[in-house]
């Protein structure tokens, strides 16, 4: 596995770098940056946070515009935002060029319907490809969480509710908590999995929260002013799952923010303590 | 003078704001993007602090990308950022496209040749009609300070030079200290002032500063790795300039840092601390 570095910046006394790679997972080249704090340089093998941002994004988005970097230099944690699909002029897109299917808009899963099947493997590319080959060329050790904004809350949660043994703790932003019951999730679990809405559950954070019984501690903050709340985000699905199997979810309302960016970042160094005291505890 | 606000995001209990307005200055309509911190929804008059960007940004860039509403916030500073030239249709544009004179490349100068004298006037627009704007429509006092980066760096000196009874402090990020003598001022003051050098002068941070009598307080930081340093930036004949008139010019090199937004996040929270004391001194 060979990583070609594409850009540094220092950053808070430690770099913010992009990297590209040949994805064996996903059959094509792909793209992730990484904040590596400045203990890193100093010989600690930091613990790493994955970010999975959320439709239309790429790696920069949150590297540029959470202001997360500040916390995560004190706090000493890495940071790892994958692409959030396969890419490359061979890889298929929705024919109808819609921002919610193909490209940009990779749902985290493992499609199994043609022709996305052939490369729209972003569950297996999250859970083990990207730590491997991050573990493997960082200064980093081998604790992990995971968070992530809207489409990618949704995997976030889904994806530390499927390997809790795998992550310490989980937070999200806005996330798509109950994706077999919303327009965005229907529409790319059709399309990437098929008509077999058994198939679908698998992928479902509030399907997966109801039955869960190894716990990761969670963390989910919600905008009260958010566009997609109620026909797209449903937190109260994740609280009632949450209910119905006694989780540790602490689910938050946030008076008058919105889906953008500037909620993230009002937010995500609460979030980055919360990681930092179960990589700690 | 109508204001029309066109995007409203909450951030950090206070909010990020956009409005566009008819310029009578700039003979077209602006962009500009304001931050209010929470303590101005409660009534108090807070100081604020001018943000002119660099080549080719908008009114967007500092406010997405520096993360600075969380100290802002801190410390009750609302942050005004005016776009970087004259916009729309009508106005000229570089006819070969470049991206460092035009569009984009405002200079924050008074053009005085054709057809650049039409529009391009972003000096009187940010020291006049842009804080009587601000001052006249938001929760503000008439305490103000400035900063900006690379071209705005430039723009922030210079501006606060010329009017050191309006400021109270000035800072800059790898500004462009010396514009008559780098390939960038050169192209933009020869197109929008002529050829007559004596009237650069008048916008040069390096000659202004060295005959400066009235001293607003300065701090600028320049990135050791910036691929601007040693061709475009100069910050040696600034701070010759500030050693020739006792200036008070605290400038720091930061070692291993670029011309990017991620050096800009990095020491923002210490430029915000900067001006919040000469606010309250």
């Amino acid at each position: 596995m060979t990583l070609e570095n594409i850009s540094a910046n220092k950053s808070f006394g430690g770099w913010h770098k992009q990297y590209s790679h040949h994805s064996t997972t996903l059959n094509c080249d792909m793209r992730f940056a990484i904040y590596l704090p400045p203990q890193a340089a100093k010989g600690v093998k930091v613990p790493v946070l994955y970010w999975l941002s959320g439709l239309t994004c790429t790696d920069e988005n949150f590297m540029q515009k959470a202001g997360a970097q500040r916390m995560a230099a004190e706090l000493g944690i890495a940071i790892v935002a994958p692409d959030t699909s396969p890419r490359g002029e061979d890889v298929s897109d929705d024919p109808e060029g819609s921002y919610d299917f193909g490209l940009g808009a990779g749902f985290y899963i493992n499609a199994t319907q043609a022709p996305w099947n052939r490369h729209y493997r972003m569950y297996d590319y999250v859970v083990k490809e990207l730590p491997e080959l991050i573990e493997n060329n960082f200064q980093v050790s081998q604790q992990r969480a995971i968070s992530g904004h809207s489409m990618g809350g949704h995997g976030a949660l889904m994806i530390a509710l499927r390997n809790p043994e795998r992550f310490t703790s989980v937070s999200a932003f806005s996330p798509i908590t109950n994706p077999v019951n919303c327009p965005w999730g229907k529409k790319a679990f059709t399309g990437y999995l098929g008509n077999n809405q058994d198939d679908w559950k698998h992928y479902d954070s509030s399907e997966l929260m109801k039955q869960a019984s190894k716990h990761v501690p969670a963390l989910v903050d919600q905008g009260s002013k958010d566009d997609f709340l109620t026909e797209q985000l449903k937190p109260e699905m994740l609280q009632a799952a949450a209910k119905h199997s006694s989780y540790p979810l602490e689910l938050r309302m946030q008076e008058g923010y919105d889906h953008s960016y500037y909620f993230i970042a009002s937010f995500i160094e609460e979030h980055l303590r919360f990681h930092a005291r179960h990589f700690e505890a």
